[in-house]
C-alpha cells in the first residue's frame, strides 16, 4: 500500500486483501497495543513502521547458507533478504565444483571453514537447504559456532539445540498437506456434516 | 515411528518429540474424534492409518509445476511428492533450451500447452514455482482450465481464484521474519515484560 501511495486504510479494507474480518485484524493488532484511531483507521506509513519494529526488521541479521544446491541457487537469484532483515554473507557447500564461485554475488566456501567463519564474522543465523539425512549434524555444527538461530528449509525435523539457539523450520510437506486435505473427501464430507 | 518399529505411544512421548504437551496432543486429536485409549496410548501402525485419512493422504491428486527454474529443480530432485498424496505428471516452462528436457525424469512441456494438458490429464493440483510477477496470471489460467488447487510457492499474495479453486500459499518470508522477530530486541524485551 506504500508503495501505491495509500496513506490511511481500515481494518474492513485490510481484512478485505487478507481474507479476514475486520474484527480479527483489530483483535490482532490490539495483541501488540493497537495502532489505529477509532473512526479514521490507520496510518499506512506509521503502521509500516510499527509492525516492521514488532517484526525486528530494523536490525539486521546475518546469515550464511548450508548446502549449494538448487534450493539455495533459487534463494539467491530470487529471495530478498533485505525485505527480511537478512544480510547473506556467504553459501557453504563441499563439493569442488561450486566451492570458490559464487552465485548472485554471493561467495561459496568449504563445509570445513563453517566454523572459523561463523566466529570470525559473528554470523546470527545458518540456513539449511542441503539434503535432510545431514541436516541435524550441521545444525549442530553451526549452533556449537555460534549462531543464535537456524532457518530450517529441509523436510528433517530438529531436535532441540545447544546454547539456547533458536530453530524456525519450514516443511514443505505440512503446506503441501494443508492443500490435499481440503481437495479431499474427507473435508469435503466434514464441511457436509458441519453445513 | 512406525519405520522404527515402535507399536505403541502415549501422548507424552508425541508431546515430547514435538515440543508441545500431552494435553495438546489429546486435545488436537479429539478434534477428530480421539483415537487413543485411556491407559493404553495409541496403537502406531491405526494412528498413521487414520491422520492420513484425515490429511486425504490415500488419494492421489495429480500436479503439475509451473515454472521449471531453481526452485522446481529442488523439488523435482529431492521433494517426494508421493508421501504427500501427490503424483506429478509434468513441468511447464517458456525457455526453449528447457522444454523438451525433462527433470528427475518428469518431462518439461512449453508453457502454451498448459490448459490442454490439464484438461486432457485432469491434473488436479499446478504448482507455482515462477517469477512472482507471473503467478496470478499463471494462476488463473490454470483455474479456468479445471485445476482444483493451487501450492502457491512464489511470494506473491495471490487474489480468490474462479471457480472456487482453492490456494494455499507458503510464503519462505513470514517463516524467516518469524525466526527474526524471536531474535529480536523487540521479542526479548516482550519476554522481559512477561516475566
Amino acid at each position: 500500500m506504500m508503495e501505491a501511495g495509500v496513506v490511511r486504510v481500515s481494518s474492513n479494507e485490510i481484512g478485505a486483501q487478507m481474507g479476514l474480518t475486520a474484527s480479527q485484524i483489530r483483535q490482532d493488532f490490539n495483541c501488540f497495543g493497537g495502532f489505529g484511531q477509532q473512526g479514521y483507521g490507520y496510518n499506512v506509513p506509521k503502521l509500516r513502521d510499527q509492525l516492521a519494529e514488532i517484526l525486528g526488521m530494523h536490525q539486521t541479521n546475518t546469515a550464511v547458507i548450508v548446502g549449494a544446491g538448487h534450493f539455495a541457487h533459487a534463494l539467491l537469484h530470487n529471495f530478498k533478504f533485505g525485505n527480511c532483515g537478512v544480510q547473506l554473507l556467504a553459501a557453504f557447500d563441499i563439493l569442488p565444483t561450486v566451492v570458490g564461485t559464487s552465485i548472485a554475488g554471493v561467495p561459496i566456501r568449504h563445509i570445513d571453514t563453517l566454523e572459523d567463519y561463523i566466529q570470525k564474522h559473528e554470523v546470527d543465523i545458518v540456513i539449511l537447504t542441503l539434503p535432510s539425512n545431514k541436516a541435524e549434524e550441521m545444525a549442530k555444527r553451526a549452533a556449537n559456532a555460534g549462531v543464535r538461530g537456524i532457518w530450517n528449509l529441509t523436510n528433517e525435523a530438529l531436535p532441540p539445540m545447544p546454547n539456547g539457539v533458536l530453530t524456525e523450520s519450514m516443511h514443505l510437506s505440512d503446506s503441501l498437506l494443508t492443500l490435499n486435505y481440503y481437495l479431499s473427501d474427507a473435508s469435503e464430507s466434514e464441511n457436509t456434516e458441519e453445513n
